[in-house]
């Protein structure tokens, strides 16, 4: 009997507006519309994400989120997860790059509709609602980051699998494992 | 004729949880409720800050505030200002110790009424809506925040000098400054 398992090879694009616009907020000064405030010592890079608050009883959070375990590349995606009833933001505590992995908002993505992107150490993210990402990875523990998302009734956390016989590498370049096992 | 002036010093405090209870929250992993997600290989520090959106048409905004003007201390306290219908969350995007200088929401606080206190580089705070509170500054220039606000209809910003006549000083220690002029 042959065992045949498919692999998809994500390779990790870098983050910007444009390539992310279907996912969601890149958070960052570049191109941000801005005004100085407080008599121009301050300037204000305003509005730079969209906080979506869905369900029953929603209200924004603000939490830190601190990443336990370091991840190589290649990487094996495990799941995904959606938030169906809100937005979450996340921004690095320190310039700090990192890895997301995105799906659009609607059925559970098939490997090859994701998409890998690594921001540039100063910019951060926010999913709008719905669409698919890949739990947290960084490449080193105790990395912080500032998460603003939503808290409420209901649920709204979904998480998808993917068969035994499909692994998702998410990769920094082409063809870095092999493609028939 | 004699002109009076009238020094009040504000001596600067370390900023814990207890001492700014009266002003909003410290936003710090520290004493945070807390608990692992992602099969733990995340832990969530778990809303830290009251997000307060009121009047007609809020929303949550996220934003970064640069500081293009260093400040030294002993520091005159130009005014006070407050938002009278939305929290303000401020998380330093560098490890950065800040000053911030409060006082209850209510009437313009007189000057006995104001204190100060200095984060110790890992904390950010959340203005509750209604408080007194210093504009921005900070001991160096480029200093980036990620500020969480309120948008939406009506005016929310007060702002409120002092006569003439009277100087607030943050200080480090007190007797900083001549206390007659």
């Amino acid at each position: 009997m042959t065992e045949s398992i498919h692999i998809k090879e994500i390779v990790i694009e870098p983050l910007t507006r444009a390539n992310f616009a279907d996912f969601g907020d890149v958070i960052e000064t570049e191109s941000a519309k801005h005004f100085p405030i407080n008599d121009g010592r301050v300037e204000r890079y305003h509005d730079l994400a969209s906080v979506q608050l869905g369900g029953e009883n929603s209200r924004a959070l603000i939490n830190i989120f601190e990443c336990n375990v370091a991840n190589q590349f290649p990487y094996q995606l495990p799941l995904v997860e959606r938030h169906p009833i809100g937005s979450q933001a996340f921004i690095p505590l320190t310039p700090i790059k990192f890895v997301v992995v995105v799906g659009k908002a609607g059925d559970h993505p098939q490997p090859e509709d994701l998409r890998a992107f690594e921001s540039n150490g100063y910019q951060g993210i926010n999913y709008h609602q719905g669409v698919w990402h890949m739990p947290l990875v960084a490449d080193e523990t105790g990395l912080r980051f500032l998460v603003v998302d939503r808290g409420g009734d209901g649920d709204n956390c979904d998480e998808e699998g993917y068969p035994d016989d499909q692994r998702i590498m998410i990769v920094r370049q082409p063809n870095q494992v092999n493609q028939s096992v």
